[in-house]
């Protein structure tokens, strides 16, 4: 288990955490299994999608703002309850598969972890299982 | 693999089963790995939220509902396809991790069963890996 | 670690694929453990949901395309990112039990890749975690 801190600068934002993930599987040292990607907030999640063009996240982003806006007939009252539906829309966790120390993505695909009730300071945990 | 049955009483209903996830792992005997919380059904779900003010998984329902109706141009004849789509959107499994025998939750975070068509009697299955 | 190859045949479409998944398992030779059934694009996703009535997911396929348009205030000038808002809202891995060398599905439940910018040829990859 291997966990790391990150810092997000703004309330919504998508941040490509693609190499810390990397990292995290150097240390631990798996060659062949799998990676639980575990987000331990309940304001943030975690997705997956296109790394290349940092225009389709925002396009996300901005999308889920659009159908759960910040403003609502909320009963939680701490102003956030966008913020954790969207959290529960996108997950708390991705897997993805190592091989060969490497982790098996497609051409195009990032991790991004998926803030929505920042500036913060996060965590997010990488639990391997090796073959 | 462990199986345990729940009964909801609305037709729309967020169920903390935190307790019960804890119970099935205590009786498989898990030290250290990851468990799969599965639901087997199409009109339920599963999620990771905030446990602590009831308020937030009551936003996420409502919120639910008011981008999926009830009632819609619908082609499923059985007056269920919205809760078909929520289940879908929060997924049908979770993942977590179990450290020392006890699951690693985030401060707020609880495990929530998600019925989107009840009250009925379900049933949530775990499985667990060991490191 | 076995992938599969399928072409989708619309620009929206969900894809039944629970006897490719039985076949990579039984391929594999898993009996006993978990699957992680991974999609590598960007553009597509993959769900558990009703196989036995088609309406079901074709209900959900237009509900997300009456939540999130082709059309709209987009920044990704490709002309898809409809298709990348819902490959993150279905996701882009399920996981499902292995008991006997047979899939754990509820008794509706298949499991779909859901294609939202095809028609293409996509890939899908399976995962076996052994006990």
């Amino acid at each position: 288990m291997f966990t790391f801190t990150l810092k997000t600068s703004s309330r919504v934002q998508f941040l490509n955490i693609t190499s810390e993930i990397r990292r995290a599987i150097a240390e631990i040292g798996l060659k062949e299994g799998t990676a639980l990607v575990y987000v331990p907030h309940t304001t943030a999640g975690i997705t997956i999608n296109e790394a290349a063009d940092p225009s389709v996240v925002s396009d996300i982003n901005r999308k889920l703002s659009q159908l759960i806006p910040v403003e609502g007939a909320y009963r939680h009252t701490e102003g956030n309850s966008d913020a954790h539906i969207k959290a529960s829309l996108m997950g708390s966790s991705i897997q993805v598969i190592v091989t060969g120390g490497n982790l098996v993505l497609g051409e195009w695909q990032g991790i991004f972890f998926c803030e929505f009730d920042g500036p913060r300071t996060r965590k997010t945990i990488v639990k391997t299982t090796s073959d």
